[in-house]
C-alpha cells in the first residue's frame, strides 16, 4: 500500500493552514499509466462517478430505445443534478412517461442544491420530493430498466435485476472484480474498485467506438450525452457543468461523494479518477481542474481554471485572506 | 517535522471510505505532555479556538469593570455564536450600551448558522447583518477595548492597540514568539503558533488562579464564563454547547475554522489542542470527543459522546450506510 501524496494546499497570509491527500489515475483504456500520484491499487467506492457505468445496461438491455430516451435524458442519467426545473421538469416528465410518479423512486427526498429552488421552497414551507433528489435522473434509468425487465419495485436492493446488470457492467468495464459495495447517500449499491481500475473504465468510455459493438456503442452514447449537456450533468454554478463548458464539450466530467472525480477524454482516449482521502468536494475540485490543464485540456489562465486552481479564499468583509492551490506535485 | 496520524475514520459498509489526519497534544501548564499524536511543533492558526486569549486584553486593562461586562458577555467575547436572539440581542444592546451601533463592528455580515433565524430571513428577503457574524461578540469586546484604550475605529488593524495587546498576550500566554499571522474570516489578524504552545496556553487557563495575578484572575474568569454560558460560546446544536453540556459545565471546549479545537481542564490542569490537518469539521468534533472521552471527562456511552465517536452516516431514505469513527490511534 502506497500513502497518498499531497494534492492540495490551503494557504492563508504567508502559512500552509491546511493541506488534502489523494490518489489520482491517468491512464489508457490498456491500463497503461500516464500519471499517478498516490496508491493507484486503493480501493475506494467512487459514488456518483460512476453513474455511466450505472446506465451501461439500461441501454444496452434497450430499455433506452424502447423508451425512446433522448441524450438530454441519457445525461440526467449519469448526473448528480442541481435540482432546478430543468433537471426536475424532465425526471418528472420521464416518470409520467413510464407511467409512474415520485413514489416509485427509491432515492429519498433532498433539498435542491439550486439556491433559488431551495428558497423558493422555505418561503413557501414546502418540503422537497423524490425528483429533486441530485440521484433522481439516476433513479428514472433504474426504474426504465426495471420496467423493461418486468422486475419488482424495489430497485435498489443488491439482489434486483437492475442491481445485478450493473455489478456486471461494473466488473466488466473496470477489468476488476469488486470485492463489495456500499449503500450510497441514495440508497443505491456502490461497488468499490481501484482508482487504477476507474481510471481505466473511464478510458474506454473515451475510447469507445459509436460503430463498435453493444458495449462501445452504449459507453459512446452515453459519454457524448455527457458532453453535449453539461448543464443536465450536475447545473449551473457546479464544478463539473463549468469545467466541461471551459474545455469546449470535448471532455465528460463528474464528481462523486467523499470527494471523488473522473474525467473522460475522447480526443486523447485517457481516464482519469481521483480520490481525496479526506472526502473534501473543495479539494476535489481544485484537483480534477489541475489534471484537466496538466493534459493540456484547459488554459491555466482560463477564467474557469484559475477559479478552481488559484480560488481566493474571501472572508465575510471581502477580504483576500489565502488561496487554495493545487500541491506542486499537480502543477 | 512529524506527519499528521490518522485520528478519523469514515465507513461505508466494510470499507475506510475517508480517513482524516491531524495533530493533537494533551499537556499541562508546564509544558510537559501527557498524550501527542502527529507534530506537537506543527505551526497553524488556531482561528476561533483562541478567542479567549484574544479577550485577555478586555479584562486586563480594566475596560471589561468599567463598562460593567457581564459574565454572559464575557463568554459571548469567546464565543462563535449561531446567530441565534440568545446571542445577538446581548450583541446589539452591548453596542448600544457603548453608544455604537452595528456600522461600527468590522467582522462583516454572515447569514447566521441558526436554522429558524436564517430561515426567517430568507422568508422576509431579509440580509444579514454584522452582529449576525458568528465572531460578533468576539469583536463586540475589541470595541470595548477600543473605546477604554481611546482607540480609533479600525480595530482589526495588526498596528491598532487592540490588536497589539492581543499580540502580546498571546506570545505570553502561548509562551511562543508567533512568528506569523493571518487574516481571520472576521478580518482580526490571527496569529500563529504550534499546537505544543497552544495546548500549554489552554493548561495555564486551566489552572490559572481566581485569586492569583491580573493573568491569573483575567484567565480564570474567562474560563469560567465560558463553562457557566455552553450555549453562548456557540449555540443550540453545535458540537462545543453540547460537548461542554455533556461534560456537566467541567470543560472549556472551543472550535476555530479549518478544524482546530481547545479544551481547558480545570479538575485536571490540562489544556487540549488539536488540528485536523485537513480542515475538515466533522472531523475535528469527533476528535474533541475522542480526547474527552480519553481524558474520562465523558463517558463513551453518553449520547453526545456517541453522536461524535460513533456518529451513524444515514442517507437520505434514513438508511444507514456507514460510521463515522476516531482511529484506532484515538480510542
Amino acid at each position: 500500500m502506497i500513502n497518498p501524496v499531497n494534492l492540495v494546499e490551503i494557504w492563508r497570509g504567508s502559512l500552509l493552514e491546511s493541506v488534502h491527500q489523494g490518489h489520482a489515475v491517468v491512464c489508457h483504456a490498456s491500463g497503461d499509466i500516464l500519471h499517478a500520484w498516490g496508491d493507484p491499487d486503493a480501493l475506494v467506492y467512487p459514488r456518483s462517478s460512476a453513474k455511466m457505468i450505472q446506465a451501461l445496461p439500461l441501454i444496452e438491455s434497450g430499455a433506452a430505445d424502447r423508451f425512446g430516451l433522448s441524450a438530454a435524458q441519457l445525461a440526467l442519467a449519469c448526473a448528480s443534478h442541481n435540482g432546478a426545473a430543468i433537471h426536475t421538469d424532465r425526471v418528472q416528465s420521464w416518470l409520467t412517461d413510464l407511467e409512474l410518479d415520485d413514489s416509485a423512486l427509491r432515492c429519498g427526498a433532498q433539498a435542491p442544491l439550486e439556491k433559488s429552488v431551495r428558497h423558493g421552497m422555505i418561503k413557501t414551507d414546502d418540503s422537497p420530493c423524490q425528483y429533486h433528489n441530485n440521484c433522481s435522473g439516476k433513479h428514472a434509468g433504474f426504474l426504465t430498466l426495471s420496467k423493461h425487465l418486468g422486475a419488482g419495485p424495489e430497485y435498489v436492493e443488491s439482489d434486483h435485476p437492475v442491481q445485478q446488470a450493473i455489478f456486471d457492467a461494473f466488473n466488466e468495464v473496470t477489468g476488476f472484480e469488486s470485492p463489495t459495495f456500499g449503500i450510497d447517500g441514495c440508497s443505491a449499491p456502490n461497488p468499490a474498485t481501484t482508482i487504477h481500475a476507474m481510471a481505466r473504465a473511464m478510458a474506454f468510455f473515451a475510447s469507445a467506438n459509436p460503430d463498435g459493438d453493444l458495449r462501445n456503442r452504449a459507453a459512446a452514447r452515453l459519454r457524448n450525452a455527457m458532453m453535449a449537456y453539461p448543464e443536465l450533468v450536475a447545473g449551473e454554478g457546479r464544478p463539473c457543468t463549468r469545467l466541461m463548458r471551459a474545455c469546449n464539450g470535448k471532455v465528460a466530467i463528474k464528481f462523486g461523494a467523499e470527494a471523488y472525480f473522473i474525467a473522460i477524454i475522447p480526443d486523447q482516449k485517457l481516464g482519469v479518477a481521483l480520490k481525496i482521502s479526506d472526502g473534501s468536494t473543495r479539494a476535489a475540485n481544485c484537483a480534477i481542474a489541475a489534471i484537466l490543464v496538466k493534459l493540456g485540456l484547459l488554459d491555466s489562465e482560463h477564467p474557469e481554471a484559475q477559479a478552481y486552481i488559484n480560488e481566493p479564499i474571501i472572508n465575510w468583509r471581502g477580504i483576500h485572506t489565502g488561496w487554495m492551490r493545487p500541491a506542486p506535485t499537480l502543477q
